[in-house]
């Protein structure tokens, strides 16, 4: 049995992990991500926790894959690393892991392991692709096909958060541009939706006395049976289950999960997306799953060792 | 140097190239498609041509790496292949063409083989990975990822004539569903913006004395200068180009290839098209080239060679 080490980069802390190759996540800690002097010393940290653990476990470098680690960026196939939040460009991340801990590393954008982690071990196991669709402040998503992560000739591959999703938008993305999903998808357009049909009627709303009008007010209060609170679930999931569907006649995955802050919502939200979707989707995918991630904030960890194998 | 069949089978007719393992197309001829007793003799048509065309030539099956068929309809893993317009179900394809010939038989869909031809000999040469798009009475796709074609779970891969585009479109498209790309972006598409466009205005206009107003019309007009038929090809490149920004966001290729009737428009059509999908497309997909297909009908016959590679 060989071991491999799940590292999930974060802007404040790593969350790090070991698993067997099989996928048992056997221990599991935290540091801080040391952001000072342009992350400089992230890898080093990085590595010297590892050799921390290894002794710990009586592990020997012949006993592990290696590192996998998870970047809120980008790996080059030269293992250097780009994180705006991070100050890297060009980062020489993978040979200074490789230097301090004796291990091989890899590497992957983070909404990219989550995915990999999602196929390897979560909502995903035991299908032959995967979409994985992360709702958070934005969206984000990785495509699994064949066990590797669709990157994209220009590392957009999955990023489908930025899928045109109504040409009539006059506001602009984050991105630039006007409509995409992310504007609608996520918590920050769930609560944008809220807002609107607040403002747009007088009808009675639990939401009315909320303190917060934000993702999660809305999907508790459809939960309490508030019908302002199900139009606007029902706008947010018609939406995202008409960007799901352009994904599946485009790469038709074998089941879609769905992750992130949102997915806290639950099962409804499963559910409500999965019955939008397939008022969309093609034919020969009205049926594919639409299934809640299962490894919760743990799923990059797992997609790290994923890539380890 | 070896060599290889390629056959592109057709509701009428079926055309057959004898290709170089380096794409160099050295014979090319045709038969007609029997379609009698649904569909039994087509095999064996086949086989026997391709036993003469070796003769010809003086090949031996040990000069060959085979035979690659595109069938417009489904090939399964186990070489049976269904096809509506030819009345297969199932129909043991790959298996008679072998037992037929003494060569190897692969076969795909015919949208994906075109998809295939384009990248190893046509408008997606030396390019990494790719997406076609094929705008005819429907509009079709195929997308190669290192150098294979996305099947997807559920053979829907590449099927980006039904993403959907408008959400508040109350026809029914071909599908059953409604607002798919197929529904503007194809030549019927065409056709019909621009019959929509005559009725809503008295703006003069070069197409209101066609006889005929069809997408082919349209595109002579625009090239005339007519500002009517302009107006109507700018909407059909809007919607085309935020369909395929919808694919970048998810896919990523690095070359966009644009094939079929409505693509003998020109350079005009590729150019507006990426003019268009430039304002949706994702900020590290923006300068995806979007080229013209280069191998007309015979894509589909370089792609079944490919596919023996």
């Amino acid at each position: 049995m060989k071991y491999g080490y799940g590292v999930d980069l974060g802007g404040t802390t790593v969350k790090m992990g070991l698993f067997t190759q099989a996928g048992a996540l056997t221990d599991k800690w935290e540091i801080p991500t040391n952001t000072a002097s342009g992350g400089e010393s992230i890898p080093t940290d990085i590595g010297s926790s590892i050799l921390t653990n290894m002794k710990k476990h009586s592990l020997a470098a012949s006993d592990l894959l290696g590192v996998g680690i998870g970047v809120p960026g980008q790996v080059w196939p030269d293992g250097t690393a780009d994180a705006v939040n991070l100050g890297w460009k060009r980062f020489p991340l993978l040979p200074t892991l490789e230097a301090v801990t004796g291990l091989r590393a890899v590497g992957d954008n983070d909404a990219n392991t989550a995915a990999m982690g999602e196929y390897w071990q979560g909502g995903g196991k035991g299908y032959g692709s995967l979409l994985f669709v992360t709702l958070g402040t934005g969206v984000g998503g990785g495509i699994i096909l064949d066990g590797k992560c669709l990157q994209g000739a220009h590392r957009a591959g999955g990023e489908i958060g930025h899928i045109p999703v109504n040409p009539d938008e006059t506001r602009v993305c984050g991105c630039g541009n006007r409509g995409c999903l992310e504007q609608y998808a996520s918590a920050t357009g769930c609560a944008r939706l809220a807002m609107e049909a607040l403002s747009a009627t007088d009808t009675p709303s639990l939401l009315r006395a909320s303190q917060k009008v934000d993702a999660r007010a809305v999907w508790d209060a459809v939960k309490a049976g508030d019908a302002l609170a199900l139009e606007i679930a029902d706008r947010f999931c018609r939406i995202l289950g008409r960007g799901l569907a352009a994904v599946a006649s485009t790469v038709d995955p074998e089941i879609i999960v769905i992750g992130g802050g949102v997915s806290k919502a639950g099962q409804i939200l499963a559910d409500m997306t999965a019955e939008r979707y397939r008022a969309y989707a093609f034919n020969a995918c009205k049926d594919t799953p639409i299934v809640l991630a299962s490894l919760g904030n743990d799923a990059g960890m797992y997609g790290c060792v994923a890539n380890l194998l």
